[in-house]
């Protein structure tokens, strides 16, 4: 086979180092740059989603049938049709996959990992053309989120994984005096696959959610079956094709990935995760479905989710009130507030926050928060730029039934002349009595402003709802550092990552693969961190053989 | 505080290159020799113990009941009752212990518990009566898997624990080029507890398997509630009071440490693990309560079994049949079969094996294990040393009952003037179909001698056993390099530990701690390694702060 690992050892040794010191790092520019990825790159790239419209999308797997329902959400749908198998037929082929490619060391199966992310990375164009046009993402955000931003997430768990295994010695001679003589056993020890892996995707960042999982999966040595999202296939079929042939290329199984399309009326996720046969089971999506999977996959399989949460802002006090109004539009505002990371919940106090501008009572901060979405959205071209579209129907309905949960400060609108569903953020004012409004995941470009007692109580109720619904992300502005002390305390406890004082061009919704841990484990929001050893280190287990080395 | 960590930092060290390297490494000595621990220490140890029983037994906890109803296996009740609280009472005190304990650097909570293993270590006489005389492990015994070898696996624990949370910075700072400007922010991260953890003890190796949770989880900062089998409270409570007062010494809450002692008439083990404050629990203990903790924990808590299973053992060939026999017979008497790793199930051909000595017919190779093991045990003084006693009344009712199960090929007895509940290894012989008889565990002195078409199905049937019912250990004996390569693809995926042409002074019961994995996690035998990094890598989650490092 080719020597995909020797092509690619450079760059995981800087991920494996990356992964240590955390501070930026990336091998995949981010930059929709002519100069980088070629100058007739993004004409192409779009040309070739252009090609793939209204027909099929070969992956190489024989198909029992062809499905396919995208929509665009800025309009035409997409009209292709993918290879569709049953449960059963995927679980037999990738356990067929299974035995080559459990015994290729874990080096060849990062080579091949690398290899792969490397031509994702090379198409990262009709990635992001693939992105924008299931998801509803803006052309830019298409291309960094779903594209090179991904395939860092995905290095990152190749660099996990391999590191993990590397822990591992291959053989060692135990040499135990024990009185006159000294028992010698020769033992070995391999790191065995769990099983067949399935990844559940997402509709919103099937590539940056779905990768971790797929490529930590791989690299620990299991056959990975793709299930995305019925409405954001293209981008993990993708994905999958590559590496098929990157397998194919390698002298392995192709099967060891596997596409798993399937509709919105006929699905086969419950089918295919409760499968016997299946190992592991890696879920991005609502808290519903997550519960279903907790309570019903079985023992032995090991499950690692992200789910949902009501992520909490904190006003206390700033140095910069400009900034933080400024830096926080551009949160509530970016991609709709359909990022799993997006704030909801900004919690102030009833009496107001000291700012750089003097005090500002709880309806000017509110004013002024909205004032910043105004303006950062004027210009429509851009407003689209920043929004996006909004990828399912039913969180535009949301939006609208929300408007009654509270007193409106900003009211949502579609941006004027953009293609699609779009919707700039709702802000509403509630009181922090007004659970059932604000204590839920309201997917979406909405946002509540919750007056609290004091500071010290919206560090409670953030913390707390934290705590009982889930967050991944927290934002605290304060210019007192005793009150930062206790905001770092509550939020380490309950497992939010925690972002101070941002005024300029770093936002809550952004998590760097390399420097943040994104997701604790440790409250609702999900049970695993992307990417932490915990994420690939129940992906395996160790086997052991031993055997007198000489006649004891 | 007195500086434990840099007191114990070369055994911290060593552990931790042993867990690398996986050779013979022991930090704690197991030979109970008076050179080593004194030449008053056995005296000392026993007289100790003698003026434990029929009193209190003081852990510096407010009881609100006093129980305990221990009887040694080799006759009278101890007499000793233990401090007792409800499952509220411990949690709370649990958690109000956990700030502190968080706050301490892993390398100090490394530096207690090494401290409180090497005090345990010193008092290895004292627990080795404890021990004995809960387990009814022989003397011998009772000293090394309880006290030196139970305190390596304590250690090989903290060392796990240490490695994985040293792997996360505790500070970077990310420096990001974004056009004209540089984006610069600064990073703190934490490694932070789950929560109380729970240890659910078993009767028969007490300390052995419950040092590696106890310690994992204190080391990655979780308080610790020890919930000793009713039956076995001694050696736990030894340990919990001698890390009590290292914690206390250190200036740090007592109670990170509680012991929580119950009865079998009035169990707490079911409230204490289902309490919603409760995060990580630890079980050894049969499967039926494991998989009703599987099915009532409830999400949010991470689980880590070693419950039961039906360990092979595959005869194929031999060059040292005399030698195999030998090996075997103690491998069956040992503890009288108690261990999670003893063997209960010999898969032999119907046409025999070939052996250095000829052929052996099926009958013949019965009969001479079974002269092995009457041989081993011609002296009852030495078979006493080696059998020790019965720790459950249950144990015996059971070695009567499955006398039925077969032909007997050796017969159970009580060792002639040995004190207490003695039996020696039932060996029956049955067809590969009576999978009633064998394919469950039947703990204790009792083992099937199993007539198989051929060898191939013999490793079929063991494989197989391993994967429904679960294995820790199986043991294969061949002359055919092709035969054992197959046999280690068999067990390596079905994760069941192997041991190859046993035939001297290494026994497949035995499990070393820094060299051999015990259990895979990968069949029913367990969901967990003791240890390797997926033991201890979920204990904790990842805290992130970040902040501007300069006006953006």
């Amino acid at each position: 086979m080719p020597d995909f690992a020797a092509t690619h050892r450079a760059t995981l040794d800087g991920a494996i180092a990356a992964i240590r010191a955390r501070g930026h790092w990336s091998a995949y520019p981010e930059i929709p740059s002519g100069k980088v990825y070629g100058e007739t790159a993004k004409v192409e790239g779009e040309a070739a989603f252009q090609a793939m419209l209204n027909g099929h999308f070969e992956t190489g797997q024989a198909a029992e049938s062809w499905v396919g329902e995208e929509t665009s959400p800025f309009g035409p749908a997409l009209g292709i049709t993918y290879p569709a198998n049953t449960p059963g037929t995927l679980v037999a082929r990738g356990g067929a996959a299974m035995p080559a490619w459990a015994a290729a060391p874990v080096e060849d199966r990062a080579g091949i990992a690398l290899e792969a992310l490397h031509r994702i990375n090379r198409a990262s164009f009709l990635m992001a053309n693939a992105v924008m046009h299931t998801t509803g993402q803006a052309f830019a955000m298409a291309f960094q989120a779903g594209g090179p931003h991904a395939q860092d997430r995905g290095l990152e768990a190749v660099a996990y994984a391999v590191e993990e295994i590397s822990r591992i010695p291959g053989a060692a001679r135990w040499s135990k005096p024990a009185g006159r003589e000294t028992l010698v056993m020769d033992k070995t020890w391999r790191a065995v696959p769990r099983g067949v892996a399935v990844t559940i995707g997402c509709a919103t960042f099937p590539t940056w959610n779905g990768y971790p999982g797929i490529f930590a999966s791989l690299v620990t040595g299991n056959p990975v079956i793709v299930k995305p999202h019925p409405k954001a296939i293209l981008p993990l079929a993708l994905s999958v094709r590559v590496l098929r042939e990157v397998l194919a290329e390698a002298g392995l199984p192709a099967d060891v990935v596997q596409l798993a399309p399937d509709t919105i009326e006929a699905p086969i996720t419950a089918r295919l995760a409760k499968h016997p046969d299946v190992a592991i089971v890696d879920f991005t999506g609502g808290p519903t479905f997550g519960r279903w999977l907790r309570e019903n996959l079985g023992p032995g399989k090991a499950l690692f989710t992200e789910e949902a949460g009501v992520n909490p802002v904190v006003l206390h006090s700033t140095a910069d009130f400009a900034g933080l109004c400024r830096n926080l539009a551009f949160s509530l505002s970016l991609y709709s507030g359909q990022m799993c990371t997006a704030p909801q919940n900004i919690f102030v106090p009833s009496g107001g926050i000291q700012t750089d501008q003097g005090h500002r009572s709880f309806d000017e901060v509110g004013a002024a928060i909205a004032a910043a979405v105004d303006a950062l959205l004027a210009d429509p071209a851009r407003a689209a730029g920043i929004l996006g579209a909004i990828q399912n129907p039913a969180t535009v309905d949301r939006v609208a039934a929300a408007r009654s949960l509270g007193q409106v400060v900003r009211n949502s609108a579609p941006v004027e002349g953009a293609p699609g569903r779009t919707a700039t953020p709702l802000l509403l004012a509630v009181n922090a009595a007004d659970r059932d409004a604000w204590m839920e995941e309201r997917f979406g470009p909405i946002a509540f402003l919750i007056r609290c007692a004091e500071a010290e109580e919206a560090l409670a109720l953030a913390a707390g709802s934290a705590r009982e619904r889930g967050a991944i992300t927290a934002l605290v502005h304060s210019t007192d550092e005793a009150f930062l002390d206790r905001a770092t305390e509550a939020f380490t406890r309950v497992g939010a990552s925690l972002s101070v004082n941002l005024t300029g061009g770093v936002y809550v919704n952004q998590s760097a693969a390399f420097s943040d841990y994104h997701v604790s484990g440790a409250n609702p929001a999900g049970n695993a961190c992307l990417t932490d050893a915990a994420f690939v280190a129940n992906r395996f287990h160790v086997a052991q053989v031993r055997r007198p080395a000489v006649a004891a």
